[in-house]
């Protein structure tokens, strides 16, 4: 019987995304196992690639648009209607309007960057008829609580002396007052459906300002300002519409857009997985396989928390497979995949570098990765073959 | 029937010993495995280590001495004796009288490093009554040809005044004519075999100082210089003995050391490992395993030319048992060693990181790369154990 495996990777931040991952992965496993037969399911989750995976798996329609970005300057982007039986469902990624991409490096302060287009999104996904919305979280470079989101949408944010507060988290510790009398009518008629990591809470600790606040660009003290700014917001939301945001899972999604969707906007959280493996179908390419490979860009203590691999991992799992996770950077606290269905890791690493010349070869190294673990499969299957055991 | 595991790694350079490298591979072995049986040969080859190995093996004796170090200081060294039936043998290690490691970072020179300390310690093993010299080369500091060897027992090396040269490859450029006249008797009834690097020639491009000049702190001036010093060096030993050390295999071994075993003392070369193994007895150990681990510090397009991995390759292809080799760094044309036995290999790097870091950490991360080898491995099993082939 020949081996069918199945190649399901998340994409590798600002290198790879799941498609090419998961092309150079089957490269790989070719080069290693040339009849091996390969099953793709490149793993989206509700950042980058949302939009145009979950249009291309159902057939779909993919719109431009030009919309304000997170520094306030114009940015070319996109949403998509769902094909087949959903063709009143649009489909918007956060990241597409609001995404850390679109922040230049030297440019990072999440105390000004807006999610405004994510709202202007909205608005064009409802100019163009949709009834319905799938909205995808993740990869953002903002952390306004979904602020802008919400202003671009009608909602007034007025400090006490009862002007618009200007774009950016920073400025809501300043929040007196939200005013919902000019909110977009339309609203109370579509369904809002957010795909987001559930994980992710709005404030304390492990909320969204400390958590995520760093990797944006802000500075010890901007993640403080921060911190206090989204308990700002949370209590005014509380006063203003009675939805409790400070302790809802899933309400820091994307620098906070979640509590907006959830407490400004009407609309529902979602595990991200529940709603992108509608339109996957991982868990049958995963019945029809043998062994799954699966990738991520880190893999370390915290990927058994909404990561890919750990997805990955439990599916198959359940389904009584063995899993392989590929990984630019093994860290902290690896080993605790190991009771989350991954049964054997590798770095896609060769040599001592920079995190840049991996970032640049990455396409490279994961070709040689996936052969260089298939190799060893092929030396236990080798093993077995001639009747030894573990 | 469980799995039997022979560990052979060569040492990591500048930071793991064969025997460290052997028991940290074991440990990652059984973590993976707990049930298998892992047996250890730790491969020395004629470079650091030799010495202790051997007398290790055989049960011999160890003898401290202060030589003359490389810098013309004083060090402490060693030679040994074998035990068991070759008692009157000596074991010497040219390292540990003028290794690379006796030669502080900052004053790399191989222009006036000496190996007078090496001729030291065979004085020395004759005083003690050696019948036989086993030599071991590699690790080498030098790049004088073994001409301070040579000295040290009693051959002189004039220049044109029939002036004595001074330490260092350098000076052999000055070389007029070489007087065996005081050479040290017992040299004409002591049998002295070398265990060389066969592909290490003395001259040419692919000659000792241009191939391994750099490494020992050479600028590019000094390559040349040295270039033609081994070769007026070859010339002037050819006048004296008739033997032509230029095109001898392994003549160039640690600095062109081997040219004066050869041509000055009556010595025999032979490939590193023929001799090694001998006492190592990695045949049988081979024979009675399933699958062997060999590892060392780089794996590359050099490897499969007399490094340890290529050594075990061979022989476990030979004995057709699945080898996988582990390595700090995976380099270039590293797919040249499919061809010489290795079946798979791993790099035991986990994330972007610096060579210096690479090192100290070495211990840790290769722990960590058996255990994920030998899991792989074992994702393999289970699949043949499932009735599927690759």
């Amino acid at each position: 019987m020949t081996l069918t495996i199945l190649v399901a990777p998340s994409g590798f931040k600002e290198s790879l995304s799941a498609e090419e991952a998961a092309d150079c992965i089957e490269k790989g496993v070719l080069r290693a196992c040339p009849r091996a037969k390969v099953l793709k399911v490149p793993m989206v989750d509700g950042g980058e690639g949302f939009t145009k995976a979950l249009v291309a798996v159902t057939g779909g329609t993919l719109h431009e648009c030009v919309v304000t970005g997170p520094l306030g300057t114009p940015v070319l982007s996109h949403f998509g209607f769902l094909g087949g039986q959903d063709e009143s469902v649009a489909i918007i990624e956060m990241a597409a309007a609001a995404g850390l991409r679109l922040v230049p490096r030297d440019r990072r302060n999440p105390c000004i960057t807006s999610s405004y287009g994510v709202g202007e999104l909205i608005r064009a996904a409802l100019d163009a008829g949709a009834r319905s919305i799938l909205l995808g979280c993740g990869d953002s470079g903002i952390n306004d609580g979904g602020a802008g989101m919400a202003q671009a949408l009608g909602i007034a944010l007025l400090d006490k002396d009862g002007l618009a507060l200007p774009p950016g988290g920073g400025a809501l510790g300043q929040l007196a007052r939200i005013d919902l009398s000019s909110r977009d009518p339309r609203l109370d008629s579509v369904r809002i459906d957010a795909a987001v990591n559930w994980h992710n809470m709005l404030l304390g600790e492990r909320g969204v300002a400390r958590v995520f606040g760093p990797q944006k660009g802000a500075t010890p003290e901007q993640v403080e300002l921060l911190a206090h700014a989204m308990e700002t917001y949370a209590e005014a939301i509380h006063r203003t519409t009675g939805i409790d945001v400070g302790s809802a899972p899933g309400a820091g999604a994307s620098g906070g857009l979640g509590a907006a969707i959830l407490g400004l906007l009407g609309g529902k959280l979602h595990p991200r997985y529940d709603i992108v493996m509608q339109y996957l179908d991982l868990d049958s390419m995963i019945a029809r396989a043998d062994l799954v490979i699966t990738a991520e860009g880190s893999l370390d203590g915290q990927t058994p928390f909404g990561k890919v691999p750990a997805e990955v991992g439990h599916r198959a799992k359940e389904a009584g497979r063995p899993v392989i996770a590929l990984a630019g950077t093994i860290g902290k606290g690896v080993t605790l995949n190991f009771e989350h269905g991954i049964d054997a890791f590798a770095s896609i690493l060769k040599a001592p570098c920079s995190l840049d010349d991996a970032i640049s070869a990455a396409p490279k190294l994961l070709v040689r990765a996936a052969e260089d673990a298939v190799r060893m499969v092929r030396v236990g299957m080798l093993l077995t073959e001639r009747g030894l055991a573990a």
